[in-house]
């Protein structure tokens, strides 16, 4: 009976390759049941003021730098991942592998530009200008091709390399200001070098965040500088090595970017505009506006639905606050009656009680930083 | 600086506690990483033609029968599995714990109901009239007292006793029917008791998944007869022993009612009217029609983003097919040229790739029964 | 063919029930794949000195007084979860439930009791003496009956009711010195009634963690006084609920008992003589020399397997620590040139380089306490 | 207070980092939470008949031909997921990357070699001989050089190219017999030219699984001929991409050799001896007397520790069965009195049950394969 066989292929992860398979006398059984589901994860972020929230990475590497994979890797974890654009940004002047691998700094863009198309993702030309600390790297996105990047890394090219890519219209931010530099001298400063670009309007926007390194001075210099605040993994090994994947809620590090459209222009207009929050870890990284509104957007509070009164005689009323979407949110109470600390888990809801004859709550999101000592507070209006 | 240890507070679960506790003088710090996270997790399926879509679970017992647990327990894993509504359903005639508990049907209603309204979830008073099989076992939803309930089994009392529940008004369906009567005689038959109490209107209902037993030919009876499918846990142990909660995508079966809005009133409306869906382990069992708007609400396909041809000069045109709720979905294609298998898994989404000049693709929905040997069959226009 | 339908059946979680109910002819099919898979964990410890290493919970709650399960659902969570021994220890003094459920302070073990067996699990007799706070809470183990339990709770009958287990010849200790005492006055004494008791030998062991709680003065005053340091859940709800248990390592504190063998009176004996280690979350809490003894019979170095000389001329050498345990182990240098951190999960293992020519690297393993303010110290032979 | 603070970060992950890098003032936080834990897993396997069992993955690749990573992810992949040893089989006729990748066919070796070293693991040179299908596919381990592989794909070099990897001495096994044929000729089939190689003995084992594929043929051919067994992923992906790695107990597929001890000389000799299982997802596939072997030396039955009479007056004996290992057995009654099914899951037990006066219960353990239509079965002495 077909369609018993077929009904029964539901039950147990892939059984109908099972079945069909071993029904059929070719003796080659699959045993799939450990085999990783294929399946792009859905990001749930809600649109903000009418904006979609595009999941980006601008920073990686393949084995044409110093990466440990080929490009096409890059494309599957960006699939399962649920990105919606990323970049490949290959070290102009740093090619370790070369005695290997022939060099081409825009190689790995060419070999994963139809795999992108087919998976729907958006790719977007990119390259890594790699100059000894100080000043450090800078990625520049949008570029064209790579024939006029400056290799050479002396103090004396600094500033050619760079010209390269202002040339080439590059959307150009630093990247973790505070790598090597920290290590080397224990800290980190805004330089003479940076300055210039700034001033000549040659630097767009700063990594605060690098893979799992939060560099919080760096986002005081954005928010001052109006600068686009970027978040990227800087991922050179496997996705899946570096995050824990397997545990659930668990994300690569990326910029969230507030776009008019699923398009590559849309990005990079809000990218000019600066419409990003940095993503990383439980925290949420960027200007108050953007960061405010990425919580408006997401949590949700309901009517009152229940009061009591305690011992004391004191009554509170009870309410649903909800999390719609799959980032974090961390609530420490700081001004009002009511529940001391919410935790807004991806997609569940808490029960808030606050004291009646209150009109509001404040609270401290203390999973964001809309400054490198400071967190988002909100008002819960009663 | 206490804005830093805040900020600390959040990295790993629970530290602020922690630092607090131990900062503290009195001695006691708080180790509570293996802690589990409390929040309620959002079952999330969209309105399905306006109608919101409840999560209820209509069976459940506790230790005044033959439960392990105390009501609050129930109240629990109601609110943290999300669910909207459900009932306590005590045996009538089987309380085998009445030398500790004293006997009460609606003892563990009475228990719970203030902490379900803090909890905002929809508590309905229900009783399990409990019969020897045959007839069997029936759920009595929304009776308002237990006074006049027969606690007498034999015979003889079988008709008084469901009268006394339909004396309440209450929505009686019939439960798991192949239970007792296949491990006895190896099937189940449709019972003139039964047809009795269908002819005269007292059978609304039929309990056609209860915990991980589908009972195939009681849904076949519920369609062509009209009456209402329901899915249950019927727990008496923990979710937490029964269910592998810890796995991704795990949930208690339950029965989906669409519903005007979350009440008592509309949920009772729903189930009068039929609107529900059972939901088991990956699997959707209902009446075509429901199944159907269910799915049309989960499943979405975008435009065609891409196209390839291939070595033999065909080409493929590639369409994103996203599913948005929580619910599992399965397709197996039974004409037209394109992907033959897509595994719609919660939140996810997969390429779908066809053939151009086609008009569409028709799939088996195999993660569904729309009747014991059917599932539900849609089309997917290109 | 009735072996490739057997062959079948392990492809997939519990499809050969699936597979044979449906080919039956009764109609009724099982959904199994979401079921939590039934078995008994093994928490594996080697031996310690010759003695077996027993997984102990010796504080619980049901139905009978203040918990939420009844007694065959702490039997169900001791026998998955991996215990060997446990008790009940119901309020002599505090039934809350009383109006639905009769008293009896043993109750919960008479209807565990059998079902222990057929577990072969471990079942002590206890009861909770729970007395207002000062002097507060005890634990009573290896009873015999509860006829001449003091119920009435006053200041004038503390004395009497720990005389009568003393009576019983039962092992005593004190619950959670902290708890209370530090809400109400933000710290907590070593009591004069406590100090009588222990002076009059009534005094046998200190609950040092009580389920998330650790008490880390109690931890000084057990070691200086020479009582023997105990863990306990104390749950009222359930684990399930409580702990994280779907996520790998996660437990429930315990008692880890070193005891000549898996029996009751052997039991006794090693609580008599204090061979006890609490472990909760990833913490060791007990006297120095039984921690040190846990780690020697868990962590293992074996011989360098490779050696290397970096940039600056200095050679390391390499060597594989293992950790053949569920418990975790977390090292932190002290001494010695050679890996700074080492975390050795459960059941698995680390690379430690350390230059040469050195005879040995120092660590204190910070998830360790043998006092309040102490970490075991290790040294690591090269 | 130092120590509180280093006692602080061990609670939540890495936040001793965290803890550290603020406390510093170099503006950088680490976001850590959402790292992998770096750790290498053990996979527990006792000795069987005092052989070591080490797990080996002999057919693997990288960029150098068309597999996806470079050569140092294969060492971190074998390192965490708990292998012994492992080989590079580049295809030596077929280097789809060549216009970016300089071909050498032991290059990966060569730039894995002091990596593997440094991470205690066995690396063995191996080549892949790829022919077209028929024959097909061959790996060669234990080869010296690259220098003369027949690099040529003809039919009439096909002789040549075992020949070269002969003259090496190799240890030569057919890959995959049933890939390819099958899809062709929907079939497989003992080829002439494996023939000639078998009884000129140049053929000395068959991988019978390949990643998730368990050619069932091929395990007969290996058992009738006495040739080794071999299982391997055949990974050219990520092995984190190809299996679900997050999921408890999942294992990549590999073979279990029976060794003297951990080298790579004990492994050729285990390899020539045929002392060898496959294991893939949860089976064990190999001679009936090495699966039996490993089940005895994992599987261990206590004596009974309770019985108990049933209504009808059948007394029943209570034992406990257990898997020292984190390998799965399901066994499955074929006569005697007692449970009818048990499963297994790594490092758990289970409750036996049997009749008394009964000497044995026979099981099949449906989670092996001794030939392509036969498990394995056991006695279990009472």
């Amino acid at each position: 009976m077909k369609r018993l066989s077929i009904l029964l292929a539901v039950i147990g992860y892939f059984n109908f390759d099972s079945i069909a398979q071993t029904s059929a006398d070719n003796g080659v059984v699959r045993f799939d049941e450990f085999r990783l589901p294929k399946k792009r994860e859905t990001i749930h972020i809600p649109n903000v003021n009418g904006l979609t929230v595009l999941k980006c990475d601008f920073h990686m590497h393949t084995v044409f730098t110093d990466g440990h994979v080929w490009p096409n890797v890059r494309v599957q974890e960006a699939w399962k991942e649920g990105l919606d654009a990323f970049s490949f940004t290959e070290h102009v002047e740093y090619t370790p592998y070369k005695d290997d691998v022939k060099p081409g700094n825009l190689r790995s863009y060419e070999l994963a530009e139809n795999l992108a198309k087919e998976n729907n993702l958006i790719l977007i030309k990119g390259s890594e200008v790699t100059r000894d600390t100080p000043p450090g790297h800078f990625n520049a996105l949008f570029i064209n091709d790579d024939k006029n990047l400056v290799v050479e890394r002396t103090k004396e090219t600094d500033e050619k390399a760079i010209q390269a890519v202002v040339d080439q219209k590059a959307f150009i931010f630093w990247n973790h200001p505070g790598w090597k530099a920290t290590q080397v001298k224990g800290s980190y400063e805004w330089l003479p070098f940076i300055e210039k670009m700034y001033r000549e309007k040659n630097l767009h926007g700063i990594e605060v965040v690098n893979g799992f390194g939060f560099h919080k001075k760096a986002l005081d210099w954005a928010i001052d500088r109006n600068l686009t605040i970027i978040g990227n993994t800087d991922v050179h090994n496997l996705i899946a090595h570096d995050y824990d994947l397997g545990r659930e809620g668990v994300h690569r590090t990326m910029t969230l970017v507030m776009a008019k459209n699923r398009s590559a222009e849309a990005i990079r207009e809000a990218l000019e505009k600066g419409n990003t929050v940095a993503w990383s870890s439980k925290y949420l990284i960027g200007k108050e506006q953007h960061v405010r509104d990425l919580y408006n957007a997401c949590v949700k509070i309901g009517p009152a639905y229940h009061e009591k009164k305690n011992a004391q005689g004191v009554t509170s009323k009870y309410y649903e606050i909800s999390n719609t979407s799959d980032l974090y949110f961390e609530l420490h109470r700081k001004s009002g009656k009511g529940t001391e600390k919410i935790i807004l888990y991806p997609q569940s809801s808490q029960i808030l009680t606050a004291q009646e004859n209150q009109s509001q709550l404040t609270y401290e999101v203390v999973s964001t930083f809309i400054r490198s000592d400071k967190h988002l507070t909100i008002d819960i209006k009663l």
